[in-house]
């Protein structure tokens, strides 16, 4: 256990009895959300922070369940005592979203009034529907106000979609490596994840729970091709090269380079540890998401609701949410007249890097959580 | 029928009877290669061009078989009168290479020795045994030394392995879109799409035809990612954007967007007419390649043995084989002090802009080719 972490932790259980609406047209009677909290609210509770989480993300963001843990939570970089979100500053909630597969009610839960696992019939939810439920736990919470949304990539969506839904509940929102929607590439790439899990003959249309299998393979080659885009062509090179596994080739279409041996380890591990339709429902969320479409497509009109002020980064290796599609969503904002700061961080690593605590990434995000903090009268 | 094109073309089927020992240390015994010729070979036979495919070309580069083909040969946009491999001035030889499955032999083939089907059992083939097997139909056509030997992508690996192995066979080579070498991100997607054919249960380890079935959804999705890498993000954007199929969401895993129409419709046509254990050998002499290995990763030392003049071309968006790529090659090019003329295109259209006669493209390929005439007496 890393001296500088938030220590041990425990996920709690929210049940949820009021029916939510969502954007499909489908109702959920009832669901649970699970989630973990690190640091102390405040009395005002002025000191608030979401966490926001991505494709692959769930609710563990920081710290450790138990002692012998090999890891820390997937945002342990930037959540704890001196990290950019300072735990020491800021009381922090991070959940696994609807239709996750680490413990809120999606795909995987029993459904009420069948008595069977969700499967397929689990409700395609967006981005706007995990606002709405992430709002329902600050109530039970007891939050009025987040100090800040946060969230890199699909979870950036998720901060940029709170300050528009709910701009008197934000006073900032913190869009780190993410775009105001998705670019033809990128959701072809979806759809090829999507079509890899669906054509594994283990799929049984969604309903594999029953079969007592999974689409593992599918889930598998999904993962792999997510994979190489959230790395830099750069980076991968750096790690692996052409590195081969023997001395020589073998010829055949086994493991002849180092970069095949990990891409097949990442791809099996995930395909163990991960739900397929969850995966399927995360990246149809990421689709929809265009706070636009409302606007004829003008993402300022879109804007002009918010009341909170922005930090918006992207790094410069990144070229599944390039810089460029950063920029995009801060002109919109300056236009609409919104306090932002823009941040390109120069950093090798791809898509990743918002993972990854590089020293100008870190400096750029403690300085913005700092005025956040000194905003707050914390 | 364009009226510029080389009008019909009949393909020509050559066996060949002396062993060819490959660079997997395996040897086939005896192979047919199919291929066809544009223009006329001249008296001194100093006019000929060789034409090598790409990942899924074949020998049907230029012209067409019938009167109503809907299109011409994959190359016939520069390859005809007039067009910068012109056939006034040229004699073309294209072929369908060694492991292919459009006439030359291949995996689809019946093995002389079975009588089956050789399946998995093709040995795998290198770019540098391709050229040996060129050079033994150049030998067959009387062409002592190639005018030209001209390819994109996979097919200027070929042009450029032609000028180390055969250096006082061909005085220019024309290397398009390509690359020395893979990157890891390169070799990363051709395993995600062998891995996508090689886990259909109709793969059955290579021997489909046994069943009477083919890995058709493998392929499909093998095609699907490599599409992706051909076009730019750019391009994909104009094209489709997030253009969706019907007015309102439908909220589900069927098609919304036009773009996962199109990858859909383009894998699904690929996986009827191309061999899938083909795909798995093209993907893996993509891998292969790298004529710096034997040098100790020294490209300037590969290329001392060189005597032709290269052109060199890449393009702006490409971002399979980007224009770094292509630089790092005539870099290595002129530190050896070979003759090298290298040419960036701005062109939108990513990978496959090799394919696609921009203006400018147009022109400094002509220009190279007539240079190439001029030297050549013709």
């Amino acid at each position: 256990m890393l001296a500088d972490s938030v220590g041990l932790v425990e996920p709690k259980l929210q049940h949820f009895d009021q029916a939510l609406k969502l954007d499909c047209g489908k109702t959920l009677s009832q669901y649970d959300l699970i989630y973990e909290t690190y640091g102390e609210l405040n009395e005002s509770r002025s000191n608030a922070v979401l966490i926001c989480h991505a494709l692959s993300g769930d609710h563990h963001a920081a710290g450790y369940h138990q002692e012998d843990d090999p890891k820390p939570g997937w945002w342990d970089s930037c959540i704890g005592p001196g990290k950019p979100i300072d735990t020491n500053v800021f009381f922090v909630v991070c959940l696994n979203n609807l239709g996750g597969c680490k413990g809120s009610t999606g795909p995987t839960t029993l459904c009420p009034e069948t008595g069977e696992r969700y499967g397929p019939d689990f409700p395609i939810v967006t981005v706007r529907d995990w606002v709405e439920s992430q709002a329902r736990l600050a109530d039970v919470l007891g939050i009025d106000v987040w100090a800040a949304v946060v969230g890199g990539s699909l979870g950036g969506m998720q901060a940029l979609r709170w300050s528009l839904d709910y701009p008197e509940r934000v006073k900032h929102a913190v869009v780190i490596a993410s775009t105001p929607k998705l670019t033809a590439q990128n959701i072809a790439f979806n759809e090829i994840a999507r079509k890899a899990i669906t054509s594994d003959p283990s799929f049984h249309d969604g309903r594999y729970y029953l079969n007592d299998t999974v689409p593992a393979k599918g889930l598998m080659l999904a993962r792999m091709i997510g994979h190489i885009t959230y790395l830099s062509d750069e980076a991968m090179g750096e790690k692996f090269g052409r590195v081969t596994k023997s001395e020589n080739f073998n010829f055949d279409y086994g493991v002849e380079f180092e970069v095949e041996s990990y891409l097949n380890y990442q791809g099996k591990r995930f395909s163990k540890t991960f739900d397929a339709n969850t995966y399927l429902l995360m990246t149809r969320a990421l689709d929809y998401f265009d706070p636009a479409q409302d606007f004829d497509g003008d993402l300022v009109k879109a804007l002009e609701v918010s009341q909170c002020s922005y930090f918006v980064a992207s790094f410069s290796s990144d070229w599944r949410f390039s810089p460029e599609r950063s920029q995009v969503l801060v002109d919109a904002m300056i236009k609409a007249n919104k306090p932002v700061s823009y941040c390109e961080i120069d950093a090798p690593h791809g898509h990743d890097a918002f993972l990854i605590p590089t020293p100008r990434y870190t400096a750029a995000f403690s300085a913005y959580m700092q005025r956040v903090a000194k905003e707050q009268g914390l």
